[in-house]
């Protein structure tokens, strides 16, 4: 899947993922009437509008974008049929073409570990049939816990040629009260970059590895050193945006074949309609507002970058 | 809640947690075969046995214990289906006034988190309904992401009046990879341990804090210090039984008055009856097995701490 997400980029000259993290504020009011309407003040009708409002956006932006990357939690906070509703936008999106990075941030340890794994990336049997849960390319997942919590990843990895991305630096304000702390001269953040590139090395695809990291824009020289730690490693990039990372600063996380690194953008792209920029686009417009915007991201990652 | 948690575990006089952690190796096939007649070999079929399977479980020892626990990764590696079935379980749970800790190691960052915080602890608006999606009495975190991650948990549960478990020292082999380390004079997980008695001081029940923390019985004289530093957390212990923690280990993770410290088992209780022990009960008394073991381990636990 690393090799199809390197291919994805490639032919769309687009090293961006959108975050399809839909909140309520996002979501236009049309899209929420008109579930509301359909099934009542309820979770399904908020379920229904996420659908709604996502595949509006996929339809207008799958052919400019190598992937996407649902925040389950968005999708959680709603429940079963919040998550009805993230299961319909992977399928719909892989049926698409697009590499589906779920950002689920799961770490647990040994048959736990396995679980998470399997319903996110593998498959599971019932009775004599291979059954397969959610089902994402990839997923994000947290080092917390030691190699105990992504040794099972790595296996389900290896076997459905799939891929993480392990958590090193955040893009958070917080993000350093313990990953900045330093032991004898390495900060967290870097001793888990150590354990990822050596996971990475263990687990390769054809240029890249299966294994990835999440270093955030805000943190750019931070970028700059973790690309030469893991130089097999795609980097995650969020933060882009509304965050407030800026494409100049993103030049770092790439490597010199201008790969190694996709950059998310989530509420700059889905509710971009929502920007002064792009109001001429209005609500209804909100799936053209994020193609315009995705055209911008590009041109302002692409003139960093080249 | 914490003050529900403290005073189920006097009722019951026992401090101690069942973990509902159903995975294929321990559901009976009786059961299965059941499910799998009625719903075929699917996804639906593990979600009806692992249902049926918990509700055997709660109604034996519902008297018994003060709470349960289940792990989240269980039901989501069947996706969908499974996830039902952990509403259900939650649900019905409640109903039998059990206190649950829904064990689902969630982090992120800002309004991610909070959608982790509500979905699990609060409620959410669909137009001018608050809705509850997943309800459970407590949570576990995951402190990776630092403050930025814990906050909306806290926010949630000062509104909602329930708690969260913060990870600090997890239980499995390779937990020091990371958490044993030493940085400028303190061990990651003596960090977090700190921040936990900062949240847990703006946080009190009575008697104890809504902010608990996770510490592995695997590792007692870590749990003799960490209690030290967080006095007014509850401490929830896994790692008891079938990971080979023992009851006089227990002893340092209490405090004086015999409270402060919960300590689970998954596999020892729910699959007793696969334990040569308990083999008399046979596959269809798993539930009664169940009822014996956590007898079993009540006098364990308490002889140790008495």
């Amino acid at each position: 899947m690393i090799n199809k997400l390197v291919a994805n980029i490639r032919k769309t000259n687009a090293p961006i993922v959108v975050g399809l993290d839909p909140t309520d504020k996002l979501i236009p009011d049309f899209l929420m009437k008109k579930a509301i309407e359909q099934y009542g003040e309820t979770l399904e009708a908020a379920g229904e509008a996420i659908w709604q409002y996502n595949k509006g956006i996929i339809d207008a932006v799958c052919e400019d974008i190598p992937a996407v990357k649902p925040q389950i939690a968005m999708y959680e906070q709603y429940g079963l049929p919040g998550l009805v509703a993230f299961d319909k936008t992977v399928k719909y999106c892989k049926e698409k073409g697009l590499v589906v990075i779920a950002d689920i941030k799961r770490g647990d340890i040994g048959s736990t570990s396995a679980a998470y794994a399997i319903g996110h990336l593998g498959s599971v049997k019932v009775g004599n049939t291979v059954c397969k849960a959610f089902d994402e390319d990839f997923a994000t997942v947290n080092p917390y816990l030691g190699s105990d919590g992504i040794k099972p990843f790595l296996d389900v990895c290896a076997e459905e040629k799939k891929g993480i991305f392990v958590l090193v630096k955040t893009s958070n304000p917080s993000s350093g009260e313990f990953q900045d702390k330093n032991f004898e001269g390495k900060t967290l953040y870097n001793l888990v970059a150590d354990k990822v590139a050596e996971w990475a090395d263990s687990l390769m695809g054809d240029e890249y590895s299966y294994v990835g990291a999440v270093v955030g824009a805000t943190y750019p020289e931070v970028g700059m050193a973790m690309r030469e730690v893991m130089p097999k490693s795609y980097i995650l990039v969020p933060g882009y945006g509304a965050q407030g990372g800026k494409g100049k600063d993103l030049a770092h996380f790439f490597n010199k074949d201008g790969l190694g690194a996709i950059v998310n953008s989530s509420r700059g792209i889905i509710g971009a309609y929502l920007q002064e920029e792009y109001a001429k686009y209005g609500e209804e417009g909100y799936a053209d507002a994020a193609k315009a915007a995705v055209k911008a991201m590009k041109e302002d990652i692409m003139s960093a970058i080249g």
